[in-house]
């Protein structure tokens, strides 16, 4: 991809960011009378959304893209796919705690180019191309130099009795914290993977096959001086199923890895 | 108290919370250094410089009221005292997690009468005084209408497996779910309480003695239609230890006072 058509799509990605964030806060507004009715329509419907938004606007403008989204997707097969999750952080979406986050990716033949996220709540924008760097509302942000054993931080789950997340195993917390690190649990993949890119937590492991929760991260934290690999400590592709990740830098990423692998093999 | 000495106060919390949040602004971008010494200096510097300018501001302008804060007090044994967290939420604000906020009441002889909360993240001003309703940012908020079992939200700590809060225990969970409604861990008293003074979530048990994290959250939920007592269901005095405090609305109290209950009872 050119130069000029990578700052168009830098241009594309931030404006759109703009765009989720203001369909956020309007349905946001809107949830307390529909949470009433026991349903939850208005996540869907912002979800939705700002998905379809995402797949016009692509079509107008980079007709030979596809997109992989959350909810909706266009013509996954493409060598060129923007790899989005509309509101990462549904829960927090609904109850108003500012975890969740828009967050797009533009990958080229699965490789991740381009990336940006943003929280609308606290008006943050992380932005990052391949190679230039990670920026928060466009001031360089880096990862921690923490190590393991020195109090790194390690996030999990919101829900770590029910989701066993592969940190919340009783064998993972007492390896995490007997060795000298900390364990915070809170809400949002995307949120979590920007508390890493910015080097206010270290490390964390998503269990999941959802490329599009971990696009975006995954350029964003390397930008910054992190790694993101699959829970087999491997690169893999974003345009397609992925096998989990491990979000972290160098200082806990092994540590991380060893975790992953003893929940990998629990069932065994 | 006169209703033009009320609305003074009334200013003056304003005011206060606005220099706290800059305050919290200022400190968290100073962290990351500190972080990287292995203590939490910069958290306490936040905290104690918040609470001296409370003392200090309160001395200057009404040196008749006293100071009941986290880090710091000012003769407490006054009839008309300033209830201050300066900073709830300690370790979101280390970990830059939006759940951090500024609370601070005043109470009358232990009754909690004009309360703020301040979440400097998201720029959300909370207020209510005595019998006149509580706002975010000057718009009326209120408890939502959802009653136990209809999918009511109950709000628990972002560490369940360590704090063993009464909302965590496998019975009250168990209890919790399959009556019905929802369980939701995040970091936050008084981020919780405000999250139940604007009805995105339902209810929530305070287990611990401290005034200084639930005086404003008292007065706010009430205002915006909700119940405070404390763990027995009665009512508490505010300028003191506190016997914990079940934050709700009418629609969950009657069930999160008997799960408060079987906690209180099960050392028994």
């Amino acid at each position: 991809m050119s130069e000029d058509e990578l700052k168009k799509c830098a241009e594309f990605a931030r404006e759109m960011a703009a765009e989720a964030g203001t369909i956020m806060h309007k349905y946001s507004e809107m949830d307390q009378q529909v949470e009433r009715k026991g349903d939850n329509s208005p996540v869907t419907i912002a979800d939705k959304s700002i998905n379809s938004l995402l797949i016009e606007k692509v079509k107008a403008t980079f007709p030979d893209h596809g997109v992989l989204g959350e909810e909706e997707s266009h013509e996954t097969d493409r060598d060129v796919l923007w790899v989005c999750d509309p509101i990462d952080g549904t829960v927090s979406f609904i109850l108003h705690s500012p975890h969740s986050m828009f967050s797009l990716a533009l990958a080229i033949k699965g490789e991740v180019v381009l990336a940006v996220t943003y929280n609308p709540w606290t008006d943050e924008l992380f932005e990052a191309q391949k190679g230039k760097g990670a920026t928060k509302n466009s001031k360089p942000i880096h990862v921690s130099d923490r190590v393991w054993g020195d109090g790194a931080l390690i996030v999990s789950t919101s829900d770590p009795i029910h989701k066993g997340y592969p940190t919340d195993t009783p064998e993972a917390m007492l390896k995490i914290r007997s060795e000298g690190n900390r364990l915070f649990h809170l809400a949002g993949c995307v949120f979590k993977g920007m508390m890493i890119a910015q080097g206010h937590a270290d490390g964390y492991i998503f269990p999941y096959d959802t490329a599009h929760d971990i696009a975006a991260v995954k350029l964003i934290v390397e930008e910054a001086g992190g790694s993101v690999t699959n829970l087999a400590g491997e690169e893999q592709r974003y345009d397609r199923k992925i096998n989990g990740a491990i979000v972290s830098h160098k200082g806990v990423h092994d540590q991380l890895r060893e975790i992953a692998a003893d929940y990998a093999y629990s069932g065994d």
